[in-house]
């Protein structure tokens, strides 16, 4: 038997050396530890020292021989002691030598390796005493932490939702299913939510990051809500509030706020989605009877898949403006649909979408015009207005450049859906984590307990790093609507380029997110009463509307290109092109091959080898970009042509941008943080997060040289010990979101 | 101006230099034809050769000259012609010369270099006489290859499915829903479809491989009929084929085949989804009344998910039989659940599972037994009995082996999943194909007509490589089921390992590109009325049932690692450390770096490098991963510990082996086609599919060393060149699917 010094250290070292836990430069904190322990002779310490050799490691048969001495003591491993390591190795002397020193040396090299009991529990052959989730940190705390600035809405808006008119249940019938979320809709909107982002004359209270952070909780209750409510106020309100003058403010914001007024946004059309610029509905001036005649040209070009189309009494209508003859572009007008007895008016056709795969509580439906006459005045008349002597007239010269600038002021909504993406996906992580806390499948016998999901390598790898993803995105997107509703900055092309990319990558996220949660829950995940199988329907279309994310990533990609100076939304390219062709300048230095195979924890967790990668990759796609487009011109290629020929390269681009902003604006969240234990378990968050998007990139990085193949598998590897690291407090993190618990109707989520 | 032996290439040439579309190796081709041109002069010659040197590439100013001339010459491409680039040459030298002869050498670089007008109409300033689609395959005769021996079932049952009541409608109520469904599944089986696997003297056919053809099939009229129908026939009645004995099939296996006899088959439970040998439902038998006493323990210990539990007659259930006070292990026993009034037997209670996200006419349900008692005859008595004087008899003496050769009986119902995941795959794609073959969207300028969605490079790419992987896995399904009936071959442990490779592989691609095929058509890929929802909702379980594909990707690394001499299922770890301990070494080669940096177009689109990088992965993550347990184990690491911490790396063996087994089976049957241009056709999918295969896994194989950053890049050029090349053929590549004209219902897939 070996002295009790030395005896201290073997669970530590059967620990490090059985299941290379730690890597070569980690052993220096040991080797540190051991010098200054004064409990140990210098036999002791040089005994110890000759076992943290990485070239020599311990023989087999010494691992074997500890192991047996550890089994043999008899202890206990018990998980939730604030040292478990050490106060075991304590209990292990005890058994053996009937002294217990609790050796600091000890707690240190246990604090700074970072190791927990899931990372060595199963190595040794004792009794476990388990705990399911840690209490280390509070989840309270963590709520607070993303709420923000945005605490009270977001509580008293928790509160309102406990109403039982949200309790969640099964709608088949989508004119039951409209009718109660109808009915939710002006719930809500009667407690002032509605009108929450319009100004207070008009019952608000110009709270747009108060009502970002309210239509993410809204998703907690049901995704048709949340997409009808988001129609009502956000897009038709939105209309009136962004695109109309006072007299339209005066006249309908506070009744669109309030949902007295319904209303929906009539903009795509069957033969034009994401092409909104072509819209073909005709809104022609006649001057003789000094109104607007909006009309349906052809049979494709009626509008399409509009929500709130049959509850509507009036519609904000997106169509071409013609005055004396002439054609000003897409400009919006207010035309009134039903009379007081929900009567449609003249000229007006309204045609039920029908069953969609989610969303059937919205009620969408196609509508077309018949030389439908409305008075001149509702014309959305901020950015061009047709004057009293009938002609037209904007402040805004360029038609194209008025038009962005119309577009322009539904970024906002952009931001919504994201968040909208988010709060779903939030939600059935929540789901499928607390039921991977509960449900147990196999074990090494059918004689003792079965192992929980929560605690397979597999299924923490499937669901951890999605996790931190939800908190990078919720800090971002914050960020965004800062930005948005920052009137020092009236120039936003910066952001709509950057809420393009984002909208993207967080609703792709969202359907990732969801569908892995499905499934991590099996078949329970499958039933309609555990809700993430109504999510996978809803949050579908997300990637869809409100700008296609394929159109979105490609637009984006052209605002980096012009380093955004290009109007965004634009079809032509001249900026861009004028752009490459005067700073084409590759500013990236060499990556040297040590730094490219650096493969040490404390390089691999620093957020500005984070940082440093996610610029490279944007900076080098921008630069091959600019040098194919160059190229293709040079040889007098269209620049249509041009485009297209690099659209896959373009849409790398715009994902590779959004993935860089995302990460950036979340370490500038953290870094200023308090000093604490969340702020370091927000590093952690984002280094998880930093590191597996680096991996879904892994081939483009060591296709550049950028790392090397030790580096991309030790990258591989901190993923997977990052998630076994946070496993202990997987439950405080999805508790952290928030979600009221009378949202928490899944049967599989209640404990 | 040129004399007409050089211009009479000057189009090839802008071609070949404004786009980069032939690599170096292909200059050859041009260079050799030059060469042999009889119409040129040697002069001449030496100046095409001088533009054909990698190293100097014409100028730009060059290049724009050219495209002058060929602008100014007024001809239009009509990409319809044979030698669409020749014909177009011949009458650009006609307008300036007046004189056109036809120069062969043209059309042997044409034929040569495999450019065809989607390559290159968009370089040119002319007009271009576009097609939609090329016929230059035929659909029908693409249709036979797939078919194989299975053309005249499928033919007839693409007949029956005509009939009025498979017409697709959209159904809310799960009641109604489960009505029609109903009425379907006892139409098809009465018309002797249901027995189509049986052996003939119960009404069969013992045609399981067209069975599994027409299982597909089915899935082109509803996900639910299909997954009832097999419910009905291949797990209730193929439980009584493959477990009972003659007196079971005498009494009830006609009557399973036609419907008359309802029933399901109770496997899992509320506690045990896919830990099946851990079922708590106990089935003890009774000497005194000579009976079988089925019973439920506990509360979670209900039969759970049981489809067809609303309208069975009987169940065939799985349960712990106990005989003489001795746990024998799991048997099947049948059950009835209702009399002829369809009431419940005192003892049984039967809920309903309610709504899914999809599949909703499926009457899943959950079954309670209370003390229920059934005569002992009732066992499904083939691989264990109890003999008249009360023992326990079974020809199999270890218990394991028992169990799992009764599960192995249930493959056949794995790799029709399977097919059924395809068969989703082809309807999706066929909706999304034919879809953006009519829609256009946006131009460069509003003016001219837009572009097809197909036309887009990205929509090229997201939908063309899937196509490709379907014609891989209906090969590659086709085998398994040839192998899995192959009675020569009695031991089915590599076929059980491969189909549980595959299922997990071919149901997730289902479900990527059902999805992938949602988002190509924007919202209208949303309304159910066009399919494609409800396939996403339907097949979305598809990767849990019938074995989760987590779990049966770790079964089939299992079956790997122990070279298949594991009992499959098992859920041991000897036999695999046997093997381990024993067979560890590594036979591959170091990779030449000329290897792994080759890029030429005959290497990458060669099968043997396809084969040889798959089979390395497959092998390196074999050899990687035993020695990684056989260090764990060596060091006293409990083996089900060990395994737990190289999970991860199962599941990814697990993957690349089905991948390998994919690929080689398609390309086995490829080489066996006659020679000729459907040959050709499908060389290329299968290179698609291998090259695509490679690109998911680049950041491994460049880990590795195995290729090159230049030949990573080299291979999703290919990938991307290759989408291109198949475009005009695309609309017949999903004709060929064979989906029958009354099943596309989707709107948007008419034209």
């Amino acid at each position: 038997m070996y002295p009790s010094g030395i005896l201290q250290y073997i669970p530590f070292f059967y620990i490090i050396w059985s299941d290379n836990l730690v890597t070569a430069s980690e052993l220096n904190v040991i080797q540190s530890a051991i010098n200054i322990d004064e409990s140990l002779s210098s036999e002791e310490k040089k005994q110890l020292q000759s076992w943290l050799n990485p070239k020599q490691p311990p023989a087999n048969n010494e691992l074997k021989l500890w192991k047996n001495i550890v089994s043999n003591s008899g202890v206990k491993l018990i998980e939730t002691e604030t040292y478990p390591l050490t106060s075991f190795s304590q209990k292990v002397v005890c058994e053996y030598f009937e002294m217990c020193p609790f050796n600091d040396s000890l707690k240190h090299i246990e604090i700074n390796l970072g190791i927990q009991p899931n990372h060595y529990n199963h190595l040794f052959d004792v009794e476990v005493v388990h705990e399911i989730t840690s209490n280390y940190y509070d989840a309270n705390e963590i709520d607070t932490i993303l709420k923000g600035n945005n605490a009270t809405v977001v509580d008293a808006f928790r509160e309102v939702i406990k109403d039982d008119i949200f309790k969640w249940d099964i709608h088949r019938n989508k004119e039951e299913f409209r009718e109660v979320v109808l009915h939710q809709t002006k719930f809500l909107a009667q407690k002032g939510y509605g009108a929450l982002a319009y100004p207070e004359a008009y019952g608000g209270a110009g709270d747009m990051e108060g009502y970002a952070h309210m239509f993410e909780n809204m998703m907690f209750v049901d995704g048709s809500l949340t997409i009808k409510f988001g129609v009502q106020v956000g897009l038709f309100g939105g209309s009136i509030q962004k695109l109309g003058t006072k007299k339209h403010h005066d006249q309908y914001l506070s009744d669109a706020g309030d949902a007295s007024l319904l209303g929906c946004f009539a903009m795509t059309e069957t033969g034009h989605g994401s092409n909104v610029r072509g819209v073909k509905t005709t809104a022609t001036y006649n001057k003789e009877t000094d109104s607007i005649v909006i009309h349906t040209p052809g049979k494709n070009d009626n509008k399409e898949y509009i929500g709130n189309a049959l509850h509507s009494t009036m519609a904000s209508v997106f169509a071409q403006l013609i005055v004396n003859g002439k054609n000003e572009g897409v400009h919006a007008v207010l035309v009134p649909l039903r009379d007081s007895n929900h009567e449609l008016f003249n000229g007006i056709k309204v045609e039920d979408n029908g069953y969609k795969l989610g969303l059937n509580g919205v009620d969408n439906g196609k509508i077309w015009f018949n030389q439908v006459s409305v008075p001149r005045e509702n014309l959305l008349n901020k950015y061009g207005t047709i004057d009293d002597d009938g002609s037209y007239h904007s402040d805004i010269k360029n038609p194209s450049k008025r038009f962005f600038t119309m577009l322009g002021t539904l970024v906002g909504g952009r931001i919504c859906v994201a968040r909208a993406g988010l709060g779903g996906a939030k939600m059935a992580l929540t789901v499928a984590i607390k039921h991977a806390l509960k449900r147990r499948q196999f074990n090494d016998s059918i004689k003792i307990q079965e192992d929980l999901l929560m605690d397979y390598p597999s299924h923490q790898l499937r669901l951890t790093p999605l996790v931190a993803s939800a908190y990078v995105y919720h800090v971002t997107l914050d960020k965004m609507m800062t930005d948005y509703c920052d009137e020092s900055k009236p120039d936003k092309r910066v952001v709509e380029t950057q809420v393009a990319g984002l909208k993207s990558i967080i609703t792709w996220y969202a359907n990732d997110t969801i569908q892995e949660c499905r499934e991590a829950c099996g078949g329970k995940g499958y039933l309609i009463e555990n809700r993430i199988a109504d999510l996978k329907g809803d949050v579908d279309i997300f990637t869809t509307f409100e700008g296609d994310n394929t159109v979105l990533l490609l637009l984006a990609a052209k605002g980096v290109l012009s380093d955004f100076k290009a109007e965004f939304n634009s079809a032509g390219f001249s900026s861009v092109l004028k752009l490459i062709g005067s700073q084409l300048s590759d500013k990236l230095t060499t990556i040297n091959p040590i730094y490219s195979n650096k493969v040490d924890k404390e390089h691999l967790y620093n957020p500005k080898f984070h940082a440093h990668a996610l610029d490279y990759r944007t900076r080098r796609l921008t630069y091959t970009l600019a040098m194919r487009i160059r190229g293709y011109i040079k040889k007098g290629m269209p620049s249509y042509q041009a485009f297209m020929k690099v659209q896959t390269h373009l849409l790398a681009l715009g994902k590779a941008y959004a993935a860089e902003l995302a990460y950036l604006t979340y370490a500038d969240f953290v870094s200023e943080m308090p000093e604490g234990k969340n702020k370091i378990l927000f590093e952690q968050l984002g280094t998880l997060h930093a590191l597996s998007e680096i991996r879904k990139d892994a081939e483009w990085y060591l296709e550049q040289g950028y790392i090397g193949g030790v580096k991309s598998k030790a990258i591989r590897q901190r993923v997977e010990r990052l998630c076994t690291e946070l496993r202990p407090h997987i439950e405080v993190l999805v508790d952290g979101f928030g979600i009221p618990a009378s949202c928490l109707s899944a049967p599989i989520a209640k404990s």
